[in-house]
């Protein structure tokens, strides 16, 4: 049994093709049918305004399968600490045994959420967008764009964050870093007002995007909202799109979008985003069309990741 | 973060009152609604006849929690390897940081699962209780058996088990190691007609004890169905019975002895094991009630041992 540390494993897990395929593949392999996920175990922390989720999932026939374990204290920043940690470990899917704990204090989540806004641009985006607006301004703000320049030629970011100075750091950081054209903005609706993609990153429990700040032609990735207590998208925002994606309905539905909807069917068709990889066909039928992808964070990501994390420490 | 394997864990962690106190203490806060507990997370791995489980709770107000993930690889022995396995990390409940891993293999899931059947009998059966009958010859055969001993004066086993060659070899350690008088049986009626306590620690997939077993007075602990698969206790076992106590009733329901209710109400009330508890009078009220206790395993227990050990492994 081997353990790896943060360092190590963030020195050979990057946002680049091969791990882009690796979690594609995650995904394809849950559309086929080929996946045994199991919801999501959740425990809260009350006190300490905290919770730890624990996600898994084993693609049939795979040599391993990781199970990860993701504690938030959104307390911590307060004592000098990060708010997301945890760790994943990797066991035998023959025998049961560990062969490795990965500290990676919940980089390779940063890496694989990053990755899902990257695949879900991949099959629903415009092949010609080039201009993304992002809402919010942390880890993922960076790490989605960094994540869509692997699938699509982004030149320009436009952003909104509801810490102007938060916003204006970020968008220094993107100029410096990505070589972008960046675009700070006051309100969400001229932030999105030119965009081939949006990419929505708050921790918001009420709606930030409404559907009358989309232009024609848009997909937008929502990926903030991954617990009840979480979300991004007015209602309005699925009703003007032509397809939603979500990475699981039944994610969707506990921690994602599809909360808007508790209770009564949503009025549109509700596709998943291993199954429209695994048909090789987006639901995209036009370059006016919009396109909504809800991203709720799941267990074949991170078996995924892992397996491509241990496979590159091992050798 | 501290990493402790199995023979620093066994040295410190046996089965002892402290260890006895600490576990019923959790139950005990469970009883008092003082635990969050939500429910366990497993994952069949059908290709190699395995699943993994992963269970948890945090007691409000303690400082640290813990989280097991126990692989069961039914196909191991064939190789060589221990059906069971896993570990328990425990995290800060102030942080979430890790604070340490229990690379116990199991050790200390069999450690609180005995005294969770000792802790059902001290409550639960008669003061006076000195001979056990045991169905099944495995570890919790003997672990059951010598955890019995923190709680009542045993002095007597009668076992049945479906292999007699290996309740032959049960028995001569059981004599050898404990000073028991032991008495091997052929049929299941003829193993339980004098006992005081039966504990059923098998993996059987059909009821292998009938209420007809069931001698007055005493109380029974079932302790092997811990799965949807699994059942040990025929209806009439609990129909009989003046009280059955479940570890927790909704793990009872899916897990347990209660799925021979499936989708309708058991005809007698369900009492939870730390309401017993914290109620501080156990639902005995003569000698010649019987009792039936059915333990499925729960995370409170886990969080509990787990915390034990560490303070005992940190000094």
């Amino acid at each position: 049994m081997e353990l790896y540390n943060r360092e190590q494993i963030s020195a050979v897990v990057r946002l680049d093709q091969d791990a882009l395929a690796a979690v594609e593949a995650g995904f394809r392999a849950l559309g086929e049918g080929s996946v045994v996920q199991p919801p999501i175990l959740s425990m809260p922390i009350e006190e300490s305004n905290g919770e730890v989720d624990v996600k898994t999932a084993h693609i049939r026939g795979n040599d391993s399968f990781a199970i990860k374990v993701s504690p938030g204290f959104f307390d911590n920043p307060k004592l000098g600490l990060p708010s997301l940690n945890g760790l994943m470990i990797v066991f035998s899917a023959k025998t049961g045994l560990v062969e490795a704990v990965l500290f990676d204090e919940g980089y390779l989540t940063d890496v694989r959420t990053a990755l899902a806004g990257a695949i879900a641009a991949k099959h629903l985006a415009r092949p010609d967008s080039r201009r993304v607006t992002v809402l919010g301004a942390g880890v993922q703000a960076e790490l989605q764009v960094a994540a869509l320049q692997l699938v699509r030629d982004i030149d320009t970011l436009d952003v909104w964050a509801r810490d102007r100075d938060r916003a204006q750091g970020y968008a220094e950081r993107m100029r410096r870093d990505y070589g972008l054209n960046v675009n700070v903005h006051d309100d969400i609706a001229a932030a999105c007002r030119d965009a081939d993609i949006i990419v929505t990153t708050t921790p918001a429990k009420q709606p930030i995007l409404d559907g009358a700040h989309l232009p024609n032609g848009v997909h937008v990735t929502a990926m903030g909202s991954d617990s009840p207590d979480k979300r991004e998208l007015d209602s309005s925002v699925m009703e003007r799109a032509d397809a939603f994606v979500a990475d699981t309905r039944a994610q969707s539905e506990h921690n994602g979008e599809l909360k808007a909807y508790a209770g009564h069917a949503p009025p549109f068709e509700i596709f998943e985003l291993g199954r429209v990889i695994a048909s090789d066909q987006g639901p995209r039928t036009s370059p006016d069309q919009i396109t909504v992808c809800d991203l709720t964070g799941t267990g074949v990501q991170d078996t995924a990741i892992a397996g491509l994390a241990l496979s590159r420490l091992k050798g």
